[in-house]
């Protein structure tokens, strides 16, 4: 029998505003088109529109664009369980890319796998959906880190 | 006593020209503004100056897009080393990071370590440039596929 | 909506028996005194009782004994959907070890994520459990790699 | 031009004695026949020899046992570096296994590649040695964190 995963509990109320404002401070992420989609306690989702600009050689999403996303939905996810005056850094992360990413957009999936006071571990899934069909195109694997009283972007 | 790397002998003869135009296709890399520096036999250099752009929240060059220069510098330093009629394609890449990318630039270095016939394993390391100080900012290592009989973008 | 992982058909009716057999030949996993315990498509389980001879210098299961299990139950899961004259080897891993490896036993739960002809890549979670209470204490991400008509073994 | 990699300065005087005595205190290590070779400021080697209880089917020694030198190498050299009250443990780890681990024994060399004070980043290689001929087998790239103000085994 195998447990099932633990409902997160945010240690902090306002986490979707806080994890949103600090996204919309990503010019890489305005610079590519992704969205902030979903922002749940332990879960974020970041949506991609296909457009050339994003294309590697062969016509499809460039491998290191779909990393950008993945590292950021799961990265952001363990950003909705730290507390208001955390922000957090990527440590590490590894990413196998198990199909081209040939879709009119990409949906990248991160999740707290166990979040620890000071290191949090995630992964992330990311699809690509062409006609609303959903091919799995990468799946990712991650360390994150809290930096504690150090807000985001202090002013 | 550690037996030295060995030197690579590429296989095709156009192997520098081959891998220019291949990245001369990723719009990607010329969205961020990434340049192929330079290719030699198992070895590739991206550069990549900053800019705006291309920033996460706090002002540094996105984790995201120093993972797409690592991940490009080093696929291609495997594909100097496949033969004429041959692709190559990401599987897999694990990436540290080890500082923030703080820099007027970023140098991405990738090499092979073991060139086999299927797959191929590399190693990148990124360093920001501040004032001609150099930083290690990221390292890398990675799983490339050679796709035999499967041009780059064959017309 | 997110698409269910697909139920996986073996090409081999007899992958269960192949599987143990090779199992049986790892006189690495007798020394550390690991099971399998469960075989089926896509999905391999290794139990490993604790004993003394497998721990650190905490008491606790050496991470080394339990990245062998994760490896072992992830490419062995890989295995069961091979053809039965194809052997696999693991081109690599990465794991994170989330909890100290704290229990009477462990249990690695490998999975097939994507079964590609050459290249399979799969998940592995181990728990640690001490008085039927389970602890994730590591997961990790794979890839395997399916060599055809080279049979394990072969006389 | 690339700076050379720092020469590192232990801040333990003592620190090949305590990283000795934790070492002594792997039982796991003896179980396989592992010894800890060579301890400098950064670096370690761990020396493997052959023997039939530690490989897998075919003969070669597991890759999970490479795994397990690997780790200890790596996360000892990191352990060179840290204060006399702190203790490290292995976040996470990526390995490459290369080429079959085929040799009378084999040598892992583990290194720091940045010390930071809570995370420490390492890097190790593993070759595997016949007839005085070194084959890399495998490498790694590994996060370590130092635990502060907690001492290995305190009595």
């Amino acid at each position: 029998m195998r447990p099932e995963m633990p409902q997160f509990q945010p240690r902090d109320a306002d986490y979707a505003a806080r994890v949103r404002a600090s996204f919309g401070l990503q010019q890489a992420m305005s610079l590519i088109g992704a969205e902030m989609a979903v922002v749940e306690p332990g879960y974020v989702e970041i949506h991609l529109p296909n457009k050339p600009e994003i294309t590697q050689q062969h016509g499809f999403i460039h491998g290191g664009v779909v990393g950008m996303i993945a590292d950021s939905a799961a990265g952001y996810a363990a950003n909705t369980l730290t507390p208001a005056d955390a922000s957090v850094l990527t440590v590490e992360y590894k990413m196998n890319l198990v199909a081209p990413a040939d879709g009119q957009r990409l949906v990248a999936r991160g999740e707290v796998v166990r979040p620890g006071r000071t290191l949090i571990v995630t992964r992330a899934d990311v699809y690509a959906i062409r006609d609303e069909q959903w091919t799995l195109c990468a799946i990712m694997q991650q360390t994150i880190m809290a930096m504690h009283g150090k807000k985001e972007r202090e002013g």
